[in-house]
């Protein structure tokens, strides 16, 4: 998909000024060092001006009050703040790309009693069960599968080769990247007599609240007993290669970076951030705007809101930094 | 799918005694506190008492010993031991949804010489290469790929999107979960003194032996030299997002958590107990009821059944969490 | 698939001179000790001698200069190294192997204006969007999705299930197992005023440069910017479950275990070895030929080509090593 528009239709999206040709066609957005004929690109640092004069843009948006040193080829869009209309460009841009495919691409599976609203893209491959319930302008991209009995929200989006379990429910504005499996069995097994395990049956469900992105081949696992939830909150982002297991929590709008687990039944709080790779025990409670340092091992819960924690048995970051400074200098 | 019985049917079941109308319809299961009509409720724990009085369940299984205090709306069946009878009551219910589906859904793709059990489902998009020899019972969800020549055993569910490399055998009674992939190539290279990396031909392959659940997202390599395997031994449980290497032995009924790491060559024996993100390098051998705690680097063999241990060096467990102590103390 | 060859054929392929019946047929390499009738195996190892007098292979390939200390069964195959032979007889079997998929499987989506090279095999359920360029001898396995625009070299193979984001660029001999994901989502998210965040928009694409070996369930996300790649350069070997973060640049030749997860806009040097489960943070540069024991955290550049490193904050491996010595004695 091309996406093309006259210099003097950007100028219009973003309240600016156009100086020289507006007639030109624009596709693409560039940083200015690097633009092409045809690229719109921006200057909002000072240190870059030197570019300005020298770039192959066929467009550069700037700043109202930006005073030109040299004769500059390309058009120039003046507007109040540069950066932030450079950034809203890009986020159209990227929202028209993400919600460009509609229709339905054959082959493609849908189970009876299902129902998928306006705008809608099912691209070939993809599963949905029987009773689905999917919304306005969701992007189902190819072999994804959506077991039966899910519903899904408006404007979300799910990449190719997504897996949903049946009967799990995902929110509006949310984005799932390739891979990336929801509502398989949480790891509950009964120790037998003989040594041997007995499964422990798996019948609760995933709920993911609106605004939630999760990264790809990340694993939610259902909740135990029927009727419960493993939860993700409201504005919650997840990495990729994730391990959320079997009746946890995640607070809204907390921020949780690759290949982090969290074992069952454990809370974390709202707005906490953490670190890559960090290994979280069940059955704790992780206070609101907890930090977490990549690699730490969470064994126990954390009470004090704000918290900030390190290390293999985690505890309070400087602590931590300063016992390692001594582990480093063997004692001395 | 719904499942409907009527509480005289449930009580029949579970060997059970009806007190009050039996011929009230449930269908599913329910913790007596959030129950509502039409399900099916348990009571066990004596300190949940309180809800058989409210509950808003048709039926309440209780044990027939529980004198009432008042009296109480739903239908009664009492049994022996009502935990039991309950969880029961679960197995059953999770092992028909779980064997539910049957048929063959299109598209979906099957290759000459290949032949299926009865009671087999064969879901859209489904591939099966071939000459492969699937038993009976066997569901093949939505996207899943078996390669040329595999065999599986009976009653073996494969989720959504899992793909089984050509020629690997997996067991009756196993569960693989969505994503996972089985028998990709070994991790093998032969430095070359340009200092570039030649591929060691990895033409082993992978046996799951009967009564193996396998996560989500995990991945398991096949063996390096053509009629060796790297083997998961009966009744073992592995967690999601798992690296088992090539040549790896999982001995029988160990258990191994999320997001741990097993190098090539290494042999782990029965009845261990592996937490979350541990690593254990290559070519060792661990000892039968080894346990390893979470985020755990095993450098050495384990000789000593039983021995538990901990720690980036891991050795024993009392031994780590000792040192820990002084190390977070500064040494003092 | 069987491959059937006489011993006359084999002995051709390798240069060796044929002692015994040279008629029969043989299609399958084994060890010696192993090997069934139909077989062919090697000895270079003398401590293996004992088994070529036993041996029920068909044939055997051994060094010129072995003198027969008792009568052999099995037809010879005469070579000045009988070990580096078989290793290009088995190299040979594994290229045959992995290249003898040829043609369409249906159902398979190809989607406007892309074009595939010779020799290409595309299998049932795989996805081609728009405007891809495939080159020759691609084998393209099931589930397979190629986004619009994608770009991949002559002889890559494509394992059951990748998935690769649109525009992404895939060189020459590559080859990524089942799985992986490549040109997912940056993870950049801009903190907003009232807590939640907002997604900064990722543009950039993937660059796979030639003779890339991924594995399975890797993930590699696209650069932030448009026209900015994360990038892996030629000859790089990755393993199972890897994260590579956006703007990553890994460097010719570097060899990465299983487990390991690089952060956002660090460089990796050539020819670096990093063990399995390592973090490495953002925006560092690391040098050349860097080692990286398996688990440590890297927190700041490494200046120096050929430094090693261990730990959960990694400095110098002898330096923690001793560390660890004393923590492991508790300062004693």
């Amino acid at each position: 998909m091309i996406m093309e528009f006259t210099i003097q239709q950007v100028a219009g999206m973003i309240g600016g000024t156009v100086e020289g040709d507006g007639s030109l066609r624009v596709t693409m957005l560039a940083k200015i060092q690097d633009a092409k004929a045809g690229q719109i690109a921006f200057l909002a640092n000072p240190k870059y001006e030197q570019f300005l004069y020298t770039t192959k843009a066929s467009a550069v948006i700037i700043n109202r009050t930006l005073e030109l040193k040299k004769p500059v080829d390309a058009t120039l869009i003046r507007v109040d703040d540069a950066y932030s209309s450079f950034t809203g460009l890009l986020e159209a841009y990227d929202r028209i790309l993400s919600f460009s495919k509609t229709g339905v691409e054959e082959p493609s599976y849908i189970g009876k009693d299902s129902v998928t609203g306006s705008g809608i893209y099912r691209g070939a491959f993809s599963y949905i069960g029987q009773n689905v319930k999917i919304g306005d302008n969701v992007k189902i991209h190819p072999h994804a599968f959506i077991g039966d009995g899910c519903e899904i929200g408006d404007h979300t989006i799910i990449h190719a080769g997504v897996k949903i379990y049946p009967g799990n429910l995902i929110g509006s504005r949310c984005e799932i990247h390739a891979g990336t499996v929801i509502g398989s069995d949480g790891f509950g097994f009964a120790p037998q007599k003989d040594g041997s395990y007995k499964k422990i049956p798996q019948l609760g469900k995933v709920k993911i609240e609106d605004d939630v992105t999760i990264g790809a081949n990340t694993v939610i696992d259902c909740a135990t007993m029927a009727g419960d939830f493993t939860i993700v909150r409201k504005g919650v982002k997840l990495d990729n290669l994730i391990q959320i297991a079997h009746n946890v929590e995640v607070g809204s709008h907390t921020v949780i970076a690759a290949q982090t687990g969290i074992s069952g039944s454990t809370t974390i709080g709202e707005q906490c951030m953490i670190g890559g790779q960090v290994g979280i025990a069940g059955h704790l409670n992780v206070a609101a705007r907890t930090g977490v340092a990549g690699q730490s091992g969470v064994t126990k819960s954390i009470k004090e809101p704000g918290t900030k924690v390190m290390g293999p048995i985690a505890f309070e970051i400087g602590e931590f930094l300063k016992a390692y400074a001594v582990f480093k200098n063997r004692g001395l």
